[in-house]
């Protein structure tokens, strides 16, 4: 226990940090979720103390098993609870007896199934635990993910711990946004699926998230909340210490009645849900894709306070739709000013005078050199608030020449945001490759090149079209914050 | 010459299946496009004479060259013309002697600069060539591609023909729609990208492509029109021959300017191009990538006459907002019926009450049998008009029970898909690798099943968002069609 940070005064802390942890319910079949939270504690490095329970076994895992909460032989913080319904109200009336803090219900198929006896049953389950003192995360959630302390729902979850809090109803939707977070670059300070929240709710979840000291960003997706006016209130309350990042799932007929079937909740007006956001100043975003992008301008970029954008464009139709694109966004996009002219005239003497903003890779053709020095004056240009380089993945070369073309101009852009404030945004084509593409040179370079500008703090997006949608709402939030 | 087809009886044959070729201004230096042009022939299997023209060689990669147009000892159908502007009236006053009937300029650097003596020459060129009675495409563009007959602008454009036909005033663009789209699995009839459009325009390149008999569905990016009302007349006969995809570039202020720059042209009040569009029933999309997920739709699917979808879902949130999606798009996500309550409770006794549209994957847990009977009963019910299919790549499990998932689900919906004329969409989520991620397991399983839904002619979207939004625009193309 020496090696487990205990922050304590907040009961959350014994789930994100526990000192101890019961898996009830632990198995030793891989099918099984009783399995899979053993193996996460042992994968992610868990130093507390782990008791699995599980009557029919020794040891699972190696770890040695006891056939009971009850029979463990020191206190508990922290449950985790995969038995079936029907041995919930059993397990809640041992958890005083280990001093329990808190349990995480992965048990599932309670209110959520529409079923009358399963509301009861639910019901019951509320009661007794309030009774009895237990804080529950859940029923029908994945729980807990926090790298720093070893807990996890996820194989896939990076182990390098981050800046990032997800306040998820959804814990599928939450490992999706991990998964392909990650891949972006993305780390997490803690996750918490919570599914029907009978006892710890969203807004207790924002409250905790809104103090987190780990926590800078927080991303949210809710379906229900248990008490408006308290969610309103912790919603504004997290959103003025943190930008805070939001989907509603359910916003039309159909989506409130998936809700309803997947965690029970009420899943309320959606122009409501809209007020609360525009008060609080939260971020709502529509998918889950889009949340990804949102959270990468606020990981690496710091806030951007106009809209007048700079596009280096890759060639002449890519150009034209970046513009049109970026304008529909709600961005500006200047013509250039006279300073600018003045400045590509010393050094583009023959092009000055047709080049603009966007400004065309493929009028300077193969002049490489120009490709350095144009960039470098766009983002030290003042009449930019930030630029966009679209890399020009559509040169029409040679394998090896577009190749080297794409390798350049992105060390090129990595150089310039080194020795510059001015935000960066990088636009790299996202081709969806099949399996026979895998070995293609053009779409290894796009992975290698995308890890670079990763690597450089440099938000990367597919399209164009979703980068100028994230940025639009990005300056939004730091216009409003002003 | 005898292997080459020759249709005949519009000029632009003689470019799309030339008898013969000359590319002016062929180069050994392959950093100039008088390599590339060559070489793409070479690449690409043309069957009919090719004169290279440059006075300094004898010989380029392998093929004899001669010093001028003049003298070349055949006709010429169609000339590649890569030489600078200074060059062009000289070359244009040659072409009668060897009875050319069209000619391709890459040459660029003309109107579209906005300088006053390019322009004039740009109008000298134009006044030469129509008193010589030669045709031009461009100047200031990447040519032709049409892969049955062995021209090609590009390296990496599938040699394997197709239907699609692209007129693009940008060879840029065209070039990125070739690579992603074939990527996608989509194949092209013929493409042209036609730059400052000084002879052969829009209109003329339309009629052509809706006469064309290998051409089923049209591609169009346009910067601008020569003449407004041929323009719409010629829509209007390709839209009423074929479906037609089209994106406007120059909407907003700054894509205006950007167009100016680009080809010249006068890019035009966009309520105008709108206004155009509808009449003539073509449909319009923002960006290339979306102009990529309408073609697949296009491609691969019958005509979709209802906007009543049934959705297999993935995990909770991901239904959720699955649902939500689809109706904001326009879509409609009706709840089961009685009837489908009943069949599914022959199957699944125990989950018949709790499960609805879109149907949500983590329900039925381990049961890897309802994930094969539940998309069946999907795609057979009446009440859906088609089905989207969400892998459900966001399974909490180990990588090989995850990959096992995802793959079993894939083989389903294909063999399901083999059996049924209702339309079958897959979402697999789009992940963005860098380098590392080449070799994950689970992005290279996402990959390979990729490949499998579009060898088996399912589209397959990275994203619910892009995949509603297309089938909305596609639905409602056919209910206009009706």
């Amino acid at each position: 226990m020496a090696d487990v940070i205990q922050s304590s005064n907040h009961v959350l802390d014994f789930a994100f940090n526990p000192g101890s942890i019961a898996i009830v319910g632990a198995s030793d079949q891989p099918l099984s979720f009783g399995y899979h939270y053993l193996k996460h504690l042992l994968d992610y490095g868990y130093k507390g103390n782990i008791y699995p329970v599980n009557p029919a076994k020794a040891t699972i895992l190696n770890v040695k098993t006891y056939p009971s909460l009850g029979a463990v032989p020191e206190d508990v913080d922290f449950v985790i609870c995969c038995v079936p319904t029907n041995r919930v109200l059993p397990l809640l009336d041992e958890c005083p007896l280990k001093n329990v803090k808190i349990m995480h219900m992965f048990t599932a198929r309670l209110g959520e199934t529409g079923r009358p006896q399963a509301r009861e049953l639910e019901r019951q389950i509320q009661a007794r635990a309030k009774e009895l003192g237990i804080h529950l995360v859940g029923p029908n959630c994945m729980g807990i993910y926090n790298s720093r302390s070893g807990v996890s729902f996820g194989y896939n979850f990076p182990i390098e711990p981050g800046d990032i809090g997800i306040v998820f109803q959804s814990g599928g939707a939450a490992s999706m946004l991990i998964w392909f977070g990650g891949l972006q670059g993305l780390r997490f300070s803690k996750a918490i699926s919570y599914g029907n929240a009978l006892d710890i709710d969203e807004s207790d979840i924002l409250d905790y998230m809104a103090e987190d000291i780990d926590t800078k960003f927080i991303a949210a997706y809710f379906e229900g909340v248990k008490n408006g006016k308290k969610f309103l209130n912790s919603l504004k309350n997290a959103a003025s210490k943190k930008p805070v990042v939001v989907i509603k799932g359910g916003r039309g007929i159909s989506g409130v009645r998936a809700v309803s079937s997947h965690t029970a909740a009420i899943a309320g007006a959606h122009n409501l849900w809209q007020t609360a956001f525009n008060q609080s100043g939260v971020i709502e975003v529509k998918g889950f894709e889009a949340m990804v992008n949102q959270l990468t301008l606020f990981k690496y970029l710091r806030p951007i306070k106009g809209k007048r954008v700079g596009i280096i464009g890759g060639g002449g139709g890519k150009c034209v739709v970046a513009a049109d694109l970026a304008e529909e966004a709600g961005l500006m996009v200047p013509p250039l000013s006279a300073e600018m002219r003045q400045k590509l005239k010393a050094i583009v003497p023959d092009l000055w005078d047709w080049l603009g903003n966007p400004i065309d890779y493929s009028i300077w053709g193969d002049s490489v050199i120009y490709a350095f020095e144009i960039p470098r004056l766009f983002v030290e240009s003042p009449d930019f608030d930030f630029v966009i380089v679209e890399v020009s993945d559509d040169n029409p070369n040679t394998e090896d020449m577009w190749v080297n073309v794409v390798k350049l101009e992105v060390e090129n852009i990595i150089n310039i945001s080194k020795n510059s404030q001015k935000p960066i945004i990088a636009i790299l084509s996202g081709a969806k490759p099949g399996f026979d593409d895998l070995e293609n040179i053009r779409w290894r370079t796009l992975a290698e090149q995308r890890s670079k500008l990763v690597q450089a703090k440099i938000p990367v997006f597919d399209t164009i079209a979703e980068a100028v949608s994230a940025l639009s709402k990005y300056i939004d939030y730091w216009q409003k914050k002003n």
